[in-house]
């Protein structure tokens, strides 16, 4: 028994078998979104009424588009933070349960705002789902280097709080649009529809990716 | 010939590999449950109506949040049992996919229950689609330690003792939900959504995974 | 140049990846299968005739049960190949596809059945997509073993032809259930729900398996 | 801090996790294809008119075979390129989720144009998609390898050329079916059918891949 010590970790869940599941989750939440699209068909659409018809279904794939890219956001978020943590336990797995509750919503929440694109409810029912999931992923990377607690060692202060502010940075665009959804319908949807784009530019932190360590004095923004 | 005794297996199936079937159908069944939450669209849902068909849909949103939860449990518990597993056979592939089977039937008892969340029927499929689960998991344990039949050897009795006793507790608890909900519905489903939170919560033999051998002494809860 | 010969084979896929595209229509295959079955909803079944509503899909329950089975056992089928493929070609790779196509048309097959459990038609492209499938994983085993195209030199001939044998017994058995179905249509459904359960237990190859070389005069069966 | 140049790459995500990404996307529209087809049921077809109701969704069918093999082809082409890649950038993350949008998008076209099989405006928004996601896989190769941007520092510019010419070759014949289908509608479609299987034939770079350097000078074409 004395050599047991290492094979009778009950809880040890290695990160990769989380991240397979997330993966998992948000390939299918990002292909599923198009089912949510109305397919015109011949029962109620006759053909010379398609183009209408497809018209009609525009608003319903903007903003498919608009969420594809938002779910590209969070795995693109979520895997960055896996790239350095190590270790997992079993509240670290909870959180990413309760994250993966939020990305499997947002068909739902999309296929909403794709029938009713200028409703209230809708822009906030889409908007709480999407700074839901931005601030679990916040809390994610909260967790897991709160004294180090799941990542490598030898990962920076200065990674962790860049990491953490273009997170935090997201969460603020949210809650803006949410709040703007309230306001000015329309304007709160073209702040959501912007957002994930800016998301996709570089940030602060790119550059000294790229050069390694000779780059790191310059990555202040 | 004499050199082929090792490359002749024909059904030696790395647990790997049925691990990676049961993610698949793990995030695709908890990705699909929100298909069967019921959208309200223009066509029968004018914008002015949208608050009440929401919280028309509240039940179902409910439930499916209970069905995410719940499925989040079952796939934790098969992967601490995979932790342990390093061979497979044919018959450990048959129990896997008997338990996917189950695992992949919870969106249609979910959609059920969503629809008709006090109907006595409705919880008692959903009761025994989780209760079978939670069986074919104790069925999955049991069979893979036996004899040391699929695990590293050197697992301790005590783990194998403490992960059974947690299965069958998570078992008694869906029965008892079962029961109370062929007396008294709302009570049931109350139990049911209590069940997957209670799960959640770290157990006996967390203590001494994180703080090692030392902390083997007091885990006996 | 001359260093260039092993980094620019450009078409070596490894079978890894292969295996891992299957891997994931059949996870989605085997979980959309539920998605077919008619749930029923207040809108149509008012509480009272919830019973008579749930006997009613009775015939697609269990022919989602069967098809599931059924794809457990195409998928265990390929993945014992997998076991001794180590090389992918792109005729190969072409012969999975088609296995795909005809796996991902198990859903539409299996929700016609279960529409019409006792019409020939329906019978008769359930058992042709079967048959189908099971014949291109023979081929797909012809092809990977003739002249040791795809396998590890070591395989013996006792093993190619015991697997070849099963595969082409499963095959007869779907061709039996095919041609009893237009004869005697609730037959041929009686034949098609036993063969998966057939093909679930142990046959010739697995004694010498598990007992290593010295079970190997046993397994001529 | 010395130390840290390597653990602090934030954005360092590696190619075999997009892939994953990928594969699952891929798994998941092919296997959603089938969804899309009406599948006749009781309620509306009575047993004797299942005949007529099936020859009724036969175009869907073909659509479906024949979108099932071009996400086939555009899954090899991605998967080839996927061979040469070793790095990952944020660039390359982004051009793999607009690749992948496109994908998604494909079960949607293919249902649209599995009901109106011979209009023009189902034949164009077909082939906008199709000619868009392979126009997507020229950027992603032209990103990877420009300079030897992402790509292991042995591979000949020979192999990138031939691996361009096929996908612009593919873009090409997506591109005459697309003008064809909007002059001769049966003729597009008819086109259409055929490039998925023109792309399953081996080309040019197949015959030095298989038998290594030496064949080599014979890759004219």
């Amino acid at each position: 028994m004395p050599d047991g010590s290492g094979s009778e970790r009950f809880d040890a869940l290695k990160p990769s078998r989380v991240a397979a599941l997330c993966d998992g989750v948000f390939a299918i939440a990002m292909t599923i979104l198009v089912l949510n699209i109305t397919v015109p068909s011949p029962r109620t659409v006759p053909p010379e009424q398609l183009p209408g018809a497809l018209r009609h279904i525009a608003p319903q794939v903007l903003v498919y588009v608009m969420s594809f890219i938002n779910l590209g956001v969070l795995w693109v978020g979520q895997h960055n933070q896996y790239h350095f943590i190590v270790r997992a336990d079993r509240w670290f797995l909870w959180i990413n349960i309760g994250y993966l509750l939020l990305i499997s919503f947002v068909p739902l929440a999309t296929a909403l705002l794709g029938y009713y694109p200028l409703e209230r409810l809708a822009l906030f029912v889409y908007g709480v789902n999407l700074l839901g999931a931005t601030l679990v992923l916040a809390l994610h990377w909260q967790y897991a280097t709160a004294g180090g607690r799941l990542v490598a060692r030898r990962l920076s202060p200065k990674v962790v709080q860049l990491a953490h502010r273009r997170i935090v940075g997201t969460a603020g665009a949210f809650f803006t649009a949410l709040l703007l959804s309230l306001l000015v319908p329309v304007a709160g949807l073209a702040l959501f529809l912007v957002v994930p784009f800016v998301n996709v530019l570089p940030f602060g932190v790119d550059p000294h990716l790229r050069h390694g360590p000779e780059g790191r004095d310059q990555d202040g923004g």
